[in-house]
């Protein structure tokens, strides 16, 4: 339904409010995406040439929401293309007149008003760039469809529990406040069916262009005075105020979510074909082990046991390896995402979709309850970055170079590409170092600094 | 299997060690349980009278491990017999050489040695007292077989790969380093798995008894330095230290794991037979809401969205009801806990138990790590205390009482005395009253008051 209009706006351009219209035939096949860098990365239209792996800006020419600084920079040949995307700007939530039904709400056509928040997304592909370019480019107007879906709630003192603000039953405001439900529980809501939204559009979009892959996703939403941070992968977000650091998501891995994955293969064992065990060991097991107690763990277990060794066990673990090396199904790295609708184990029928999940868990930050100085920033990044430096050393380089750099008007800017640089290091022969000479990331890094102070008075 | 030692136990009473009996045949059918208190209560052998609901603590002449206090209370003619069951016990846990292969043990039998474990633990039950009754006789058994079966390992430096002690692989050592592997995460693992078989044997017993019910498990175990809390349902664990509270445990009711039962539900639509909704709303709908946009959610949201009601949704929602009135398919309060295999909703054919978890969370309290001073204590309630108790309310009566009492050797036993009359209150009139005019307790309440200072030196 509401893919299908994402899919006539890609054919027909962008509408405010699509609609249903019954006249549109089936149309002509979509074409083939084409691989560019985000819009507001100078050159962005041209495929990216490597060029070294030099570290690539937004342009001071087109600002970003708030100054935002991004920058981003290519993998060291993993793969052709940068996979990571990016995307930011403003969305208008279109607010609707409480009491009106829908037919009616053309009487207030011209009285209509809009709230506006800020959006910053982060994608990292897999298996390809299309993916990535897709969220990059849909993922907005998900979360926004979902925000006019639930708008008459969002701007009610309490969230009505008749979006129609209709009184069924006289205690019915005392059910919604026995649940404590809030106005931000609306925006969450509608983020989680965004993400839903959007991972069925790309299953969509992926299906009639013959594409597979995949990708992760990290949304920031600024919205009536309160953060919204949505993620679904292992890209990841921190605060970095003036005394402390706040993380604003967690990765999702085949590590951090080995039990629900084991539990799902616990629950429908035929999801792996014979050709996976759902048990964990602590290395792969071989035919010496058959008949021996050797640690393990099923999806019950946080803790670890011995279990005597049978020949399924020697079949490859569901969750294999440890941290950067640990995949699901011997195939993925990370455990949440959107599309993959296709992907299957190489050289098996095996569907790896069922173990992904396409929701984001949502952290909330309200601006009303800090004191934001002037120097305090949101870091958006993909694992590129994480990889090798961790946030506290993240949280250090901000403080200094924002203390350092108190009057460049780019500094935001100049930050991210500081921060995009030292992660990728300095190529040393055929190698990426850290300046203390620990390997630098080889991967597609990417990053968002964003302002904080006073914006939670716009 | 093992459940078949812990039948043949009960009937022929307590081994050291139960192995298989091929010889035993299948016996007479196990006896009706009979009702009783605990044994450490003078008169627990008695079925409890009423009495006014007169608090009842152990008795000095059979003091428990450490010292540690007891009392309890039946509840306010809610149920014939107090549901709530109590335990507590020394576990010796036989150490194996190392290397040892099973059938070398008796070569050993006079150097063996035992590990020496503490152990309290608490059941709730509900739908009658017999599952409580059969947990209370049993869990520490299992602990004690699931502990022996890794003791191996948990003696070791570090747990080694196969609990033989061989090395199949010469790297195996650092792949269990890696997966950050020690033997505090082998007694998470007997314990989860010894409350799963527990939890067998209760299934097993109330089928040959012909009975039904089900019961929470808060149990404690210290062992090799570490505190151990393990727990199923809402009773609660919390250190009460010099200067901060620990919380040991987190409830599990159908409220706090709403998404865990929602998606099974989604996963399994015919668990709900026709008869139930999976999505939850802040009340349950009627006729009147079809057709308009209500609050609800789904498996996957943590935030609420609006939700166009059909007449699908006015059938009875899987979770409902707020805090204390939350119920699992209109059916039970808790959501993890033991027994309950027989549990069907109400004139249907809908099994509960598919919605039920046995699995523990565990915490773990190093004590390596922590100053433990004079009047620091664990305290375990069932949650007739906690319904009228907040943890910062028992934290301050606790460490009033303790600095008021110095000296008096039965301080802990009076402690937990204090606590029970506290939530209890006095009966005015028909009710039972908190001290401030509230209502108080009228559930069963136990508790358990450990002294934890100098135990490390055991």
């Amino acid at each position: 339904m509401s893919a299908e209009w994402l899919r006539r706006w890609r054919r027909g351009g962008p509408a405010e409010r699509p609609g249903p219209d019954p006249a549109a035939g089936p149309g002509p096949p979509p074409p083939a995406l084409r691989y560019r860098r985000p819009k507001f990365v100078p050159g962005g239209a041209e495929e990216s040439p490597r060029g070294g792996r030099a570290v690539r800006g937004a342009g001071s020419e087109r600002p970003l929401p708030w100054g935002a600084g991004y920058a981003e920079v290519i993998n060291a040949e993993k793969s052709e293309f940068n996979e990571d995307q990016a995307a930011c700007c403003q969305i208008s939530v279109r607010r609707r007149e409480p009491g009106l039904e829908e037919d009616e709400e053309w009487l207030i056509l011209c009285s209509m008003q809009f709230l506006t928040g800020y959006y910053w997304a982060l994608f990292d592909g897999h298996g390809g760039p299309d993916a990535a370019i897709i969220a990059s480019n849909y993922l907005h107007y998900c979360i926004k469809q979902k925000l006019e879906e639930v708008v008459g709630g969002i701007t009610e003192a309490q969230p009505p529990m008749h979006l129609s603000g209709r009184c069924v039953c006289d205690s019915d405001p005392q059910f919604v406040e026995e649940k404590h439900i809030h106005a931000a529980d609306l925006v969450v809501g509608a983020l989680e069916n965004a993400f839903q939204e959007c991972d069925e559009v790309i299953g969509q979009e992926m299906e009639s262009m013959n594409q597979t892959g995949g990708c992760t996703a990290l949304a920031a939403l600024y919205f009536q005075g309160k953060l919204y941070v949505a993620n679904a992968g292992d890209s990841r977000a921190i605060l970095v105020l003036k005394d402390n650091v706040v993380p604003m998501s967690s990765e999702f891995t085949p590590e951090t979510e080995r039990q629900r994955i084991q539990h799902l293969a616990f629950l429908f064992p035929k999801l792996l074909d014979g050709e996976f065990t759902r048990f964990e060991f602590p290395r792969r097991l071989k035919g010496d082990d058959v008949g021996q107690k050797v640690l393990y763990r099923d999806y019950f277990m946080e803790g670890w046991g011995y279990k005597t060794v049978e020949k399924a066990d020697l079949k490859y673990p569901l969750v294999h390896g440890h941290g950067k090396q640990a995949r699901l199904l011997g195939t993925l790295a990370v455990s949440r995402g959107l599309g993959d609708h296709q992907l299957k184990v190489i050289d098996t029928n095996i569907e790896v979709k069922p173990f992904l999940s396409c929701i984001p868990k949502v952290n909330v930050f309200d601006f009303a309850l800090h004191d934001i100085k002037e120097d305090d920033v949101l870091i958006m990044a993909t694992d590129g970055l994480w990889d090798v430096l961790c946030n506290s050393e993240v949280a250090q380089m901000v403080r200094s170079f924002l203390a350092e750099n108190r009057t460049d008007p780019q500094r935001f800017s100049e930050l991210a590409k500081c921060l995009v640089c030292r992660a990728r290091g300095m190529k040393r022969g055929h190698q990426w170092m850290l300046d203390d000479s620990h390997e630098a990331s080889y991967d597609d890094i990417s990053v968002f600094v964003i302002p904080l102070h006073n914006k939670e008075e716009d």
